[in-house]
């Protein structure tokens, strides 16, 4: 196989303001959408595209950590450098300096994310395929070399990953039609914080006529009637049969999580996201035991492999949201899916990176990992900006066919070499 | 009380090389201590000093973050601030798009520290007494107001507060003698894991001929029997009676940690401090039980409340190091604190300021909340580029009467008002 070496590395802050409302949640309001943007380019040219989500002020702290963490790349061969890419992960993420400012977490994490995103992508461009197919394509072994499975060893070791990883091919076969068919899509732009009551019924409606048949509500206002009102319309829109998902966005102290949760459980919510702070593992536990059968999910704000694991431990969460623009990219989103294999739960993304990467990913989960095809988070508010935008019909993710992991976004390429 | 308007904010990136090995531990080198600092300034010509330490590079980072966060500041007056500064503290906490970042970790937390801190040494200079004196002066009542401790209402409630400080008033004027007295300190610098075993045996015996009677020693070596002959030899020089504590910084995997931890028990260390990964609640709350009674400590990389109220909840820690300039800055440090008072735990701060403001803190700590005095962390290496640094002789900390929280640095003021 033809190697190509590393030649630059460049950030760029990429920013997309939304349409009114659009976004807004119980505690994010007046956002922009933004990338911290990852172009890594090889001397033949080849670059990849890696991004990380932020609401605006602040994206610029995440392109210099990526300027300051990525030197470390420069000069290495893409097929070298990912053959053993879980090493290259454990040493960015443990930078002597910059780990104080961590560790795992935060802008420098963000910018982890990014940095190996990016490397995924020219990886999958260098080898001309997808990365649902580069991914598949690595044999169990090559797989666990892409991973940072260190301070997992007390429930994941590398030997666990890969007799999970083997015992999952048998049943390959089976589940390898959902390539052809696509993946289920749910609809999450129906119903911001600050949109009104009618907007949310008419794009409800859309949404129904579009094929969703699951969609998304953001509760946790000031007056907790609103949030109920709110569900109860959307519960009456969808029918007995449809699947709404609630979010409170963090906004509940945990009293408040237990007794806002009990009034909502009567509209049979598919789960709650983030009742309470994403760092406060013992309340989701507790609030899980208190409010069953109603489901928790959360991970959005869940910084690494670490915290998920403890998540999992404590049965604090149903659903885990892991998202590849939050943990250190690709790799840790692989490495917490594996994890939530272990602990027999199921993996529904959060996408900060509007559903572009995650399409891949969550196709590998289901066809390698076994994971159940549930559905993938829908957000139509940036496809315009990409190239190739996923595509989403009758509620369902086309297969993604370009080289790459469709992340490049109209006009955001690397400046060309000076010689 | 005359009060003053806040009229202009700076950050510094203000940077320390260190003495070859000095700072060395099994996961951090080549470190410069650095001090990400805010400057705030008021109409009169006062000025706040604030410091977070990181290690060098990115620090630059914190910086930039603090000039985001911090202009929320601008045009407040300092006692009104101040009197209400655990709302401020929230609303910075959860600026609805910096909050992104963390949440209340990482990059943007530590700019919150920076600036908290300078509005506390602020407050201080304007009431012209130092630091601790301010805080014991203040009301139950007013000291709550200045905390932030939503997600914290399973727990800790304002009212669970309260009734606390109110319950440690009797006992004052008993603990009140340490004031006179001065506060113990123990001896981190002999120990670095750089140092060649004749110098940590020269630098330890310095100590004990300064009076120190505690010693810190870094293990976590790539071979674990270097640990274990250090530790022993500095367990022969300190005697039985000496008292040394091992700082593993995080470097150990679950399993591995049991497996040190019941060799170094051996030579019966005080503690063993940062074991494993520091978000890891559960493997911590697990090897504490596995290995009583031998006693954990850690906070230096806790972020915030809400993760030390977990390790509490977990009884994964038996001695809390809350850090003032890791946590959002002196509110959050009290915050930690009275969370600790609550499960009975003592406080030993990790001293990232090198012990300026937390000789203050644990002060406060010991004769407000009726912490014992056990002993503070002391780092010599900066001593010459504070202004007013801190005072250790025979093993003690001299108590500070200057005015303020002794943050500020040699040549480090903010630019003149441009009129």
């Amino acid at each position: 196989m033809n190697d190509q070496r590393i030649i630059a590395l460049e950030s760029r802050d990429v920013r997309f303001p939304l349409p009114e409302g659009a976004g807004s949640d119980s505690i994010h309001s007046g956002s922009e959408y933004a990338f911290a943007t990852t172009l890594i380019r090889t001397e033949q040219e080849t670059f990849g595209t890696g991004i990380a989500l932020t609401l605006g002020n602040g994206n610029q702290l995440v392109c210099s950590a990526i300027e300051m963490l990525g030197q470390k790349l420069m000069g290495c061969y893409v097929e070298e450098l990912m053959a053993n890419f879980g090493e290259m992960s454990r040493q960015l993420a443990n930078d002597p300096q910059l780990r104080w400012l961590g560790p795992h977490k935060g802008v420098i994490h963000l910018a982890l994310a990014s940095i190996t995103n990016a490397c995924f992508d020219l990886w999958a461009k260098m080898r001309d395929v997808p990365l649902w197919r580069l991914l598949l394509d690595l044999t169990p072994q090559q797989l666990v070399k892409v991973l940072d499975l260190s301070y997992l060893e007390n429930v994941l070791t590398a030997e666990d990953a890969l007799s999970l990883l083997e015992s999952q091919m048998p049943g390959r076969t089976a589940r390898e039609p959902i390539l052809m068919q696509g993946y289920p899509g749910y609809d999450t732009s129906v119903g911001w914080m600050q949109y009104p009551d009618e907007k949310v019924k008419a794009l409800a409606q859309q949404a129904i006529d579009a094929g969703f048949q699951a969609f998304k509500l953001k509760v946790g206002s000031a007056e907790g009637a609103r949030d109920v009102r709110r569900a109860c319309m959307l519960r009456d829109l969808a029918g007995s049969g449809g699947v709404i998902m609630l979010d409170a966005n963090q906004q509940w102290t945990a009293p408040l999580a237990l007794k806002m949760c009990r009034q909502l459980a009567k509209m049979s919510p598919y789960f709650i996201e983030e009742p309470t702070h994403p760092d406060d593992v013992a309340a989701h536990g507790k609030l899980a035991e208190q409010i069953a059968p109603t489901r928790i999910a959360l991970g959005e704000h869940v910084p690494n492999r670490v915290v998920f694991k403890n998540m999992m431990q404590a049965h604090a969460l149903h659903f885990v949201q892991v998202d590849c623009t939050r943990v250190a990219g690709v790799s840790e989103f692989l490495t917490v899916s594996l994890l939530a294999r272990k602990f027999g739960l199921p993996v529904v993304p959060h996408v900060g990176d509007m559903g572009q990467i995650h399409q891949h990913l969550v196709l590998f989960n289901h066809v390698a990992l076994g994971h159940e095809a549930l559905f993938l988070e829908c957000i139509p508010h940036l496809q315009k900006h990409f190239v190739a935008p996923a595509k989403v019909e009758d509620g369902v993710y086309f297969t993604p066919q370009f080289p790459g992991s469709s992340s490049d976004l109209r006009g955001v390429v690397p400046a060309r070499r000076s010689l």
